[in-house]
């Protein structure tokens, strides 16, 4: 791990984001903060001139602004990129998982021959004798890796995630707490009398640089697996189907549900509470509004919302009319009225 | 922890709840029950006339109904208001969490000087070194209380709660089972190739009488705090992203989901699976319907439903016109016939 | 546990289920997999024409064809039921739950007494001093049983499966890791200045042969049980709320949530993210198609989609007719602009 500066004034962090301090640079800086409400020792960022105005009528120990920014009258920093910038001040306040390497004693860890002996495993953390857990990965207290599972260099299990067979991850990944990933698919057939279950022997495999939130589900195949390409970054309370496909680069935030055997192209960005159907096919680079539901496949990229999901602008249209549906019953019925009045029936 | 009485008779249960006991006191009672099927040893209430009714079919021990209520041919009490006596049953029945003080052998909590000795550690709960937990506080089996997390006075903290870290909780509140705060944050940003995690270094703050339902997660914020503010009632699978603010005495039904950023007021309600998108500023009193989804800001306190969410009243006639559109598209067609016709065109 | 017998070859394969070998028996199988890539260890099935045809591009070791297919390339088993006898493949790949009768030593069994000498009790499993485990039930590890619960014979407890209290579950049931069960009921009451928490005193009983996913909850009663009758299947995420009833044989797909006291009839379907409203009565055989959401009592059984639910080929006919409302609302204006023109107002 790198070593981390010690910074302390808001001249130490001008200096270490690379910005022009104006003001004075002595105020004690102590923490991160954002541009809602007085935080005399915090530091935050105003892009715009609407945060900027903000800004102005607070108590903040430092502020990031643009070049542009004039007449700023409290102590702060000039960057290009104030964002950029802003990001570089959250790395540096990012409290770090500190867990020592090495098997913690209350751990059970059933085959310690297949961890890796720069990898920390937690208090009362389950490893099951069929896992390898490689270098410098973290599991942590109460996670379980069940049989079959491998958890790649760097990787973060955090606490209570369970992974619970034929679960192989890639490097640099974080799973996040609670989130479960490899139970058995939802798979059941009707005898005439009771469902019957039918076995899953599949598995789950997640590319390198894939983020899961908390309580996020992840069922394995009924056969051959569910496969999470590198990079996809999953929120909170996801559920992934047995036999999904997630191309690379994808963001799905929280809610989002992708049926059984769906496959899903590069760079798609799902909304909240938004999904897709099974067995769809969907391109890349294709994009859902919050809450809307894609029932068949998908070529084109863009923008997609509603249930079923239809090109956004048509969709923004026909929520309009639907608004005004009442209006228009009401125009049908006059007109109704007009037409028979012409025709002198009443 | 206040002493209970014993009670075993419908005699007993009368003079707990002052009420006047009418029939035979000494059936035995043993449990609380409902209207809806027999249950010769518990005791119900049965407020309206339609319940009365339904009681009256039924095998109970006893049942607490309105002084105006007669000819109610099996033992009864009469109280004035039948469902706040009925609470105090409930309250007399309640199974209470019984850990004892101390912290349990199988508990792994690193720092021992930061737990009320009037606390309680239950078996194989977490504490992490830079956790503090208030007097009276119960933590679970299985529970993790990650650095940086306070748990105040009197607050339960149910099995497989994870608190991830800078956590702050009131006093009195309840974290449900398997429910997670505190962790990261969703946000990313796309840098041409792939998504960039932000660091999220906020915190989340809970107010006194929070109580958290199971399996919902309430994200730390990018910076500063997730705030929940006194007396919010959060149901079962809830997504609360970073960065929300939760006004005073709300009530969250489940599968309620709130984006990042928003500002909700006091008092709101909202139904299952509804919700609001991210950045708005919601006044206080307002009431989603369940599937509800705010998609702007709402000032004015009243119910609102549909998606976007409108006052329910519009909601309503919309809904109504549109499971009547395919008559209207019928409507127009034959219109358009006698307009034709009237114009001699057919 | 029956023996499994050890397969090998295609050929062993083909006389498992009882099927014709043609071609190459000496094939090594190793293992399950779709008609959806290259596997040449792996034994599939192809109902479909379209999906023998697709079998036929593949480097796959086997396929269970029906005995009407012709001219397959490859080595091939024919099958009266190709599914079937897929089936057949799939339990002997299922990889078996493998955990030792006993109670492991790292678990906290409050009453060793109330286990079941042919149950067995994994790693940091907490089993109460009040629960009772039965013959040959399995908790896995960090399962949590608390209280007054019964966990009936050859029950599966899944990693991280949190029982809270007084949940009584029948034979051959399968609770998911991470489920949440017997969480008190949303129950709460405004009393003028915050909301005030309603006891809840009842349990939740779940009948034989009841499989629940990941991370489902199901909240006990106020008064009496929660109840799943027997042979119900539910997915990851979903919610049952307090005083539910859901009727045996049952299918409830991710993301549905059940408001409190809605009684579901037998053999219910319900598509993901779809739900009832709460104290409704549901007949047997009603089906909800994905995202729809039940308002009121349905009787007659069917299919039913949107919000509210209405049978399914009404909904898709409003759901045509509002994709085409912008049109209409074009037809309308034209239609008006010509009652004018006939008119002679313009």
């Amino acid at each position: 791990m790198e070593s981390r500066p010690n910074l302390k004034t808001l001249a130490d962090f001008a200096a270490y984001v690379g910005g022009e301090l104006v003001g004075d640079g002595s105020v004690h800086i102590d923490q991160a903060c954002s541009v809602s409400g007085d935080c005399p020792s915090g530091i935050a960022f105003a892009e715009s001139p609407k945060y900027v105005a903000e800004a102005r009528k607070l108590d903040l120990g430092g502020v990031i602004v643009s070049p542009e920014t004039t007449d700023f009258p409290n102590p702060h920093v000039k960057h290009p990129n104030p964002r950029l910038a802003y990001l570089k001040v959250l790395h540096y306040f990012e409290r770090r998982i500190e867990q020592a390497v090495g098997i913690h004693p209350s751990a059970v860890v059933e085959n310690t021959l297949q961890v890796a002996p720069t990898a920390s495993i937690g208090a009362m953390a389950f490893v099951s004798a069929e896992a390898f857990i490689d270098s410098e990965a973290v599991i942590m207290p109460f996670a379980y890796v069940g049989p079959g599972c491998i958890i790649g260099s760097g990787t973060v299990v955090m606490p209570h995630a369970v992974l619970v067979q034929d679960v192989i991850i890639g490097r640099y990944c974080v799973v996040g707490p609670g989130t479960v990933i490899g139970h058995s698919g939802f798979g059941y057939a009707w005898d005439g009398e009771k469902q019957i279950r039918i076995p899953q022997v599949g598995g789950v495999r997640l590319g390198d640089h894939v983020d899961i939130g908390a309580l996020t589900a992840i069922d394995r195949a009924t056969a051959g697996h569910t496969l999470i390409c590198e990079g996809n970054k999953i929120d909170n309370l996801v559920q992934i189907a047995h036999n999904v496909e997630l191309g690379p680069h994808g963001v799905y935030a929280s809610g989002v549900g992708i049926a059984g055997s769906t496959k899903v192209g590069a760079r798609a960005m799902l909304g909240g509470q938004s999904g897709y159907a099974d067995h769809l096919v969907i391109g890349d680079g294709v994009v859902l509004a919050g809450r809307a539901a894609g029932l068949s496949s998908i070529h084109k990229p863009g923008v997609y919302g509603g249930t079923p999901a239809i090109p956004i602008s048509e969709h923004m249209r026909s929520v309009a009319a639907h608004n005004d549906l009442p209006k228009l019953v009401k125009r049908v019925r006059a007109l109704e009225k007009e037409v028979k009045a012409i025709k002198g029936e009443e």
